[in-house]
């Protein structure tokens, strides 16, 4: 199996601790190693053939630096996107890559910037994908629902012609409302959409082809040296494609409206971590409810359900609830967890002001 | 007039700002200037004889560094108590150095750490207390109250006599419960105990000498060389003289025991600012109430009654009521208004456990 890591996320909702150099996957938000790199160990296991590192040039020195831990391990490559252009045309450049060296090669995709609890659960998902996926299958993962969550995106499966799945997708539904997310999760037959799939470099070529033929044709004037690893020589090949394409989305592009998708139910135990509100549903806190990240001591006093980022300090709460508070050597966030989806109106804020030492 | 400076506080309710080394009167809390500067700077157009700031061991060196540039313009001596003893000791010894030279000087005690918004109007006050001190008095500066404050000791003057004052004191009260402070307050003839007095130097050393026998044998053993302002000669008699005499304020050891204390009133916008909390009394904040120091840029959202000390960082808040949050290079504070009491549990808590590092 290939593994492809989509990595260029700007992740401006964990300001101040994420920046455009440092997003949230390079963050080592949760102690020790970042996203990226419990990431990458995470598919370890499975012996990948090769993984392949989609990035920008903003980020791309410190995900080579993250990476190098694992070069014993691991053959990788890290390639930086010149521009974000959603996930389409990264997942095009992997497969292209991918397929002129092999095909019928399978590949996964993942997000770099997930974070997932039950790492067997998520191993034995991805090779239960495989066999769809060497069927001739897009395989996306759908993780199992266990709240109505209205921040995420759901995958309606049709049930009825087998038993643990894989199922034929019915649609792609977006963000839904609360009474719709309530709906979803007691139907039985909706899942989150996680945004990792698995599937033939050339199927989703093919898919490419099929509904996205502008993208198709700017990745078959790809010309590769007769070492198919040697990436580098691809820089300014990849620069000139990325000026001339549009941003969209593998989900919207292609498989919305493909008719060979199908959906591998997995239940272990994920989030998108989409913003510090939701930090505590994936890390425990103390017996207060209380998460200290990084905190180099702590001292809480009647506090609780607060999440604090202390970059080294000693920190103490007193008296305070349902409160976000991250300090950074040059910045500073205080935020109501309801409020945590806002974060990005701050750094909209610092970037309209001209103030981008803090972006 | 002498001033003589109260500057020894420990001021554990501002942690993390204040710390063993840097105390409330030594920290540039509300931007440029420490309360002690401040505190200086109230005097200068006075034109004191003689500046005397008392402070202790660990502070002694920042103090004397926040003085320097008030060389040119006063004549200050610093003294350092090797142990705090409460006001009584310091006072006396000021009182005893003082009065070695001029026993008829007029000393003007003041505390290091309050916060007073109309400096004229204080040093009209100041002016007005000399005549009683010069007619024998023991002269204490109430200040008039605003609201019905728990948190502060009250004096009752007996204005039977005369008009805009000074007035005899009757009585000395302890922080009230609001009952009584709301009775008080009503009543016309209460005042806050602001700890300023302005006295003779010989008053208060008779003063003592009748309520406070054995401080005043203590004292009267201080030997001094010919040129009395030489003060370091003092040092190891201080250090003698310290490790004898108990701790007591001046208010228990003789103000509430003698019959010449009269009361000026003032009203100049005082606050002792005891903790975090009362600092929104003493500064305006933004439309929203939010007061920002020493943020080097700020970005507020739905945000409103906080409190924030950014250590320089930039600071954005978002949707977040009524909280102090203070953050330095090594610590972190997060506390309720409400609470702002309780930041002396924190450096217990952290004395307890020997982190010595934060105190």
């Amino acid at each position: 199996m290939y593994v492809v890591i989509l990595a260029g996320g700007s992740g401006t909702r964990f300001w101040p601790l994420s920046r455009k150099k440092t997003p949230k996957q390079l963050m080592s938000i949760f102690g020790g190693r970042s996203m990226l790199q419990r990431t990458v160990e995470r598919v370890i296991p499975l012996k990948p053939k090769r993984l392949l590192v989609i990035t920008n040039e903003f980020q791309a020195r410190e995900t080579e630096r993250q990476l190098e831990p694992y070069r014993e391990e691991l053959r990788y490559d890290v390639i930086a996107e010149p521009v974000g252009r959603n996930t389409a045309p990264a997942i095009g450049l992997a497969a292209s890559i991918i397929a002129r060296y092999d095909p019928a090669g399978v590949m996964a995709v993942l997000p770099a910037d997930h974070y997932i609890t039950d790492e067997e659960g998520f191993r034995t998902a991805l090779t239960a994908g495989r066999e769809p996926a060497l069927n001739g299958y897009l395989v996306t993962m759908g993780v199992v629902p266990t709240r109505p969550e209205t921040g995420y995106g759901y995958i309606e499966a049709d049930k009825a012609l087998r038993g643990a799945g894989p199922y034929p997708v019915r649609r792609f539904v977006e963000k839904p409302p609360m009474e719709k997310a309530l709906e979803f999760l007691n139907a039985g037959n909706f899942y989150w959409n996680s945004g990792m799939f698995i599937w033939q470099a050339g199927v989703i070529l093919d898919g490419i082809l099929a509904h996205m033929p502008e993208l198709a044709r700017t990745l078959a004037l790809l010309t590769f040296t007769s070492d198919i690893w040697e990436l580098g020589d691809l820089k300014s090949q990849i620069d000139a494609m990325y000026r001339e394409i549009e941003g969209q989305s593998i989900d919207y592009g292609v498989m919305e409206k493909a008719d060979n998708v199908v959906v591998v139910p997995a239940a272990f135990g994920w989030s998108d971590v989409g913003s510090w509100g939701a930090i505590p549903d994936v890390l425990t806190g103390d017996g207060a409810g209380n998460v200290l990240l990084d905190a180099r001591h702590d001292v809480t006093v009647d506090s609780g359900n607060c999440l604090i980022y202390g970059g080294g300090r000693a920190v103490a709460l007193v008296g305070v609830r349902d409160t976000i508070v991250v300090a950074t050597d040059d910045a500073l966030l205080v935020c109501a967890k309801d409020y945590s989806q806002d974060v990005k109106k701050v750094v909209e804020e610092l970037e309209r002001r001209g103030l981008t030492e803090y972006l």
